[in-house]
């Protein structure tokens, strides 16, 4: 996993950027319902990225992984809820999705390490903005 | 669809039997794994049906569905939350899942049914047995 | 195949009006975007069902596979041209695709004589119904 | 499981014959190359039906699983190595895989009824052909 | 995606020749079956190699999708075109293809720039080697 | 390929063991069931790393290619047997394995180079530590 995460997401903005831009109409109603089949409903927003999540595990698509964990880690998922999800995709897909949770693991580790350096820099900056006494 | 719901589970019982029999210990244990991934832990039983009952559908096994499926009106999903479901299914896996969310919307009816029956059998029963007066 | 393709479209029907019935708005405007993609644009309708029949063919959906196999023999797709479009999903799925070609051939057949029979029927109803002199 | 072992045969053939016969000459080669792929070389015809029972299990094609089931059986393929065989398409492929491993243990039970009510006939006709002192 | 268009090029054809010289009779002659399929016949090679592409989307492999998206180019394949075969793909196989239509959008556009350097590159040497007057 | 085969074990030994370390149960025992399923029984190991093997190419997963192939080396599959498992995998699969391919004869390349030093370094160190005379 040669690619940060910093790289997954501007390559991800760019690219999604080109694909809208093309005139294509369908390709953006289809974006479109992509992002609103994860809104709160009569479930919630977490068990559907959780959902998003095991169908992209079983499925095998590391970037679909990646973007669905960010979120769960968004919707506040705990390590163990993540295992335990983890653990249906190993039984539902097999030892073949074992390469993808290693990866998304790794990128869990990422996000975990991403969110908090995001934390501090806002509690830094909120710190030397903040009136001293 | 010509198979009965009663039939599925006919075949699925007898089958896992002749399985379990065969005197191959690691797909006991396998199978033994397939059932406890559901067990309630960090996530309810609930929760984790629908990820199995979504895992299923883009994977696109029908008889998968319909084992989560049955599971998921034991916990108690409502209509309104298969369908969201079946919508994050669609999504992520695409009209190639829609003949199998055919099948599931078959088999959804078919339990609701199929519940309602044991239920009203079950009443029946006690009504019977009750003391008349 | 015990199913006929007059069943097969009964079910296929009564399912999809129970699914778009379901009050789920996001399952609708799926379906639309399903059906929209298929529309003369830049591609023909012609081309577009036989990009459709083959994606189903390598993603070995029976009743996806069914469903453009109609819409291609409603285009004048020849049967060579069908022969063509078979093996680029032969060559590109490999052979876990020919019992699903199989039950293409079989469908075709059966999408032939259709469509020649519903001939027939309309032919013989305009001759029964004309003056006859 | 409604087709029988006989009927399944029978459909296949006949479907076999209307594809060789559509004068596509590459489909052709392609149903031969699929023939000779398991014919014995540096590895045995044992072992390659093995390797084609598996990759048919985890893609999960129940006719492509009973086709190299029948042949391995001629291969004298014996029950604890096709169980063993079935956990490694398990583990690899996952619980999504179950309702084939299912059919696949039905198609084995009918497969050794099949050969073994063969074998009887031919010693039938053998006895009552033959001399009786 | 860290490796250019020319690395993909020369990983592809070197590879190729390595497994075409592993003296496997029968790999050659699927590599000769696979280039056959794309040749016109009843159907153009642009509408196959857009069937190609679309297969390629829907079972989401990257390297297959850079191929047919090259030859594609080479068919004259135009920017809508392309974009409603992308449509088709996306609405076939869901949101789980997203990913890979990123990855066919950015190599489109190096498809682009490269066959436009390649064009300068002829036409330069074209002026510098014609007679000046 | 950027990734060499010691990057790769090295990554895939780091994330097994955190995944092993994260407290939930089930996942070791998949892993342990996952491990034992390659053990010798009424097959040989050998027979079940090439299931292995040709299941992981029909699924298309490199990670899993590679692992398999790495102990197939170990258990002394000539070239010639590798490239029939390799022609069953792209008979049974298609052409969309064939990048898959490509990457496993790399990995082969590249096992038998490494275990060719490995080999190497050992008799180097036989011989430097073995008395003279």
């Amino acid at each position: 996993m040669a690619e940060s995460l910093e790289e997954f997401k501007r390559f991800r903005e760019r690219m999604n950027e080109r694909i809208l831009s093309s005139g294509n109409l369908q390709i953006q109603r289809f974006f479109n319902l992509d992002t609103r089949a994860y809104e709160p409903g009569a479930l919630s927003s977490k068990v559907k990225e959780l959902l998003g999540l095991v169908g992209s595990l079983v499925l095998r698509c590391d970037d679909c992984v990646t973007y669905h964990l960010l979120r769960c880690v968004d919707e506040k998922v705990s390590d163990e809820e993540f295992f335990e999800a983890f653990n249906v995709a190993l039984v539902v897909g097999g030892s073949i999705t074992i390469p993808h949770l290693r990866r998304a693991v790794k990128r869990l580790e990422e996000a975990r390490g991403f969110r908090e350096r995001k934390r501090n820099r806002k509690r830094a900056a909120a710190r030397s903005s903040s009136p001293r006494h």
